[in-house]
């Protein structure tokens, strides 16, 4: 009964990965019971993923596009009055995400911590086009003159990504049932903002 | 050749398991491998330490001290023409700290992680000792009318310290081998220090 990989899409195989790592968990989700899953031989599935660690970043990779970037992707293509509003709504936005996932579907978002940890050029990636979202929204910050800096947009982008990883970074998920979170996250605006706006020396 | 407890000093006990801790590794070490060590019962060890959850926050909890707060101490009460300068430094030599024992005394420093992410209340105090030293940094920025804030000035120690966390939260050490670290440290506290040091609206 196995079926032929020629009519195999990604996307049935991902389908089949991310339901056997919901059922069983990242640690315990072999290449081998996906295979099953599909009803495909063992070696059919390792041409296209041929470790368990390749199968986890695939799943995950699909994961942070469709969970986190293309409701991110919305924020940015949203026109907004106010370009400083929209960039603290896009991490705002990312925050919610983050922490929805953590406690909603914690089996995607462990191995997503998990692939954090090891699977640095994966990640690097999916960092590196929110900074470009936050470089399209400093852009328009600094044409209407709300954003004042003499840093490159690129630096500024990553210092408010870095400023805020307490609150989106998968290593910090365990402090995120804290009652002071939103408190804490709108001191640090204020002090973002006040640093985004100043004039530049 | 059981050793009497009365004559058991704390220290002595700490310096047995932080031994037992770097030979054998935080996972491995249990309170008998420390009484061992020691050449008094099991029994004696428990009395002081009735886990080896306990044993680990105590060792932490005195490394904390020793390692992190006796030299950001010294920072703090050095009189500094400039107290925004002197805030920054404080911030650099916790950073500086936390990377030098990362890579130079690595068992320590992963107890200390795993201690960060189970034991809340003994971190919780260790991180309300360096909010506390930096409220005094601010208040004096405030009063030679450098900073500038509408904020209380514990929630801007505590915005200050959650935007640098990705520097000094042993959660984000696997990042801290990145060669682009200085300048993403240098972006960040251009961006706060222009957000302290703008009058406040």
């Amino acid at each position: 009964m196995t079926k032929p990989s020629m009519f195999l899409s990604k996307t049935e195989i991902l389908d089949a990965a991310e339901q056997s790592l919901r059922r069983f968990g990242p640690d315990k989700t072999s290449v081998t019971d996906v295979a099953k899953l599909l009803g495909v031989s063992h070696g059919t599935l390792y041409r296209h993923f041929p470790s368990k660690a390749i199968l986890r970043e695939a799943v995950t990779e699909r994961w942070l596009e469709e969970s986190i970037l293309v409701p991110l992707t919305e924020i940015v293509n949203h026109i907004a009055e106010n370009p400083l509003e929209q960039l603290k709504n896009y991490i705002m936005k990312l925050i919610e995400l983050k922490h929805l996932y953590a406690e909603q579907d914690p089996e995607m978002f462990k191995m997503y911590a998990d692939v954090t940890a090891e699977s640095a050029d994966l990640i690097d990636a999916h960092v590196r086009r929110i900074i470009e979202q936050m470089i399209t929204l400093i852009a328009m910050g600094i044409e209407t003159n709300l954003i004042h800096t003499t840093l490159q947009t690129e630096v500024l982008a990553r210092s408010i990504f870095n400023a805020t990883a307490r609150f989106h970074h998968p290593a910090h998920a365990y402090q995120w049932l804290s009652t002071d979170i939103e408190q804490e996250f709108s001191g640090l605006w204020y002090l973002l903002e006040k640093g985004l706006t100043a004039p530049a020396k």
